[in-house]
């Protein structure tokens, strides 16, 4: 009974760092989407976004299977509702890509972003690559000590965001309210990829320890 | 057996419900604060938000207790995974008013908001107001007929969101970029809000049917 179990919580373990894959390209693509004015890459973003709800749509039927059919509890049972909370948090990553995506979309054969903007979108882009990045090894191996880590790491993004707007509101913005408009909108998908992010590592964190990692 | 699972089941609903009062007062106490330029209201809604997480946490904890001790399968257990979910959408509601109650705050003792735009947030709030109340409805009575109704009750708020967009980008808009930001965000929080009661709403029907409500 035990090993049908733990090979079928394994697998959906897989599942889990299979969509970090996803969201990180889907993310990175995006990005390039917007900053070179890539139809053909947005479209596949958008696409591809049905793709990680359908995985999400199938690791929840599993997971529940799974809780039905052996009846786990204690730390099985708290390993098996968190992969129910972190694959809504990296289905909701993979919305926010898709938002990026119909943002670069939306503003096409034109970039939303002005030239003057794009180096920090580049650093937001890395940013938010390196905290999936070090998520996929958070979900893969239980890392707790990385777990830790990405709240500290997702400072870098709030940093850059701060960044974006205080160059949206400096005397010199010449850029409209529109471009204004999509920079908060653009600037807020990014911030929240990375809150999302650091909710997957505290999941992962409580799910390990049971202890809630404390936060302000 | 039974009838204890089912006594706990009614109570967790019930803490649901309570988390349905406490976000839409959230959320009026937040606009009425923004609106009103009153400091003390949105310290209020800022304090309260850890209230609400309080509850989210507790009841996360008495559902996987619940799961651990009693087992459930089918219906049952499919019941209490979707508490966990509902209970997730609410709190991040409760987030949501907080976020409008920080900006109240933060332009204080200005108001955010231009006098010209007060009334579409006056909409947005009743929207958001009637979109709760009928949730309240669903959770209680695991309404399926009004938990279809919600998707297009949303929709009065995407055009609300999109009517203060379109003002954002009015050749007469003169209220600056700072505003233009503001407005923007506290746009995305209303339209956010209205998202997860939907969310809600759609996780009642699958709960009570099995099915999930199509979206495109």
């Amino acid at each position: 009974m035990r090993d049908i179990f733990h090979d079928e919580l394994e697998a959906i373990n897989e599942d889990l760092l299979r969509m970090c894959g996803l969201v990180k390209e889907a993310m990175a693509d995006a990005t390039s989407a917007l900053l070179n004015s890539d139809l053909q890459l947005a479209e596949k973003v958008i696409a591809a976004d049905d793709a990680i709800d359908a995985i999400q749509h199938d690791l929840d039927n599993r997971s529940i299977n799974l809780m039905a059919r052996q009846q786990p509890v204690a730390s099985d049972l708290r390993n098996l509702v968190s992969t129910l909370r972190i694959s809504a948090d990296l289905e909701r990553m993979g919305d926010l890509a898709h938002h990026v995506a119909k943002t670069a979309r939306m503003r096409f054969p034109n970039s939303a972003v002005p030239e003057l903007l794009k180096p920090l979108f580049i650093d937001m882009d890395r940013t938010a690559a390196a905290l999936v990045e070090k998520l996929s090894t958070v979900v893969q191996y239980k890392d707790t000590a990385r777990a830790l880590e990405l709240d500290k790491d997702d400072d870098a993004m709030d940093d850059l965001h701060r960044k974006l707007i205080g160059a949206l509101l400096s005397d010199d913005w010449s850029f409209g309210i529109e471009t204004a408009i999509d920079m908060t909108l653009l600037g807020r998908y990014y911030e929240r990829f990375g809150d999302h992010a650091v909710s997957v590592a505290n999941r992962v964190y409580f799910t390990v320890t049971g202890e809630f990692i404390s936060r302000d």
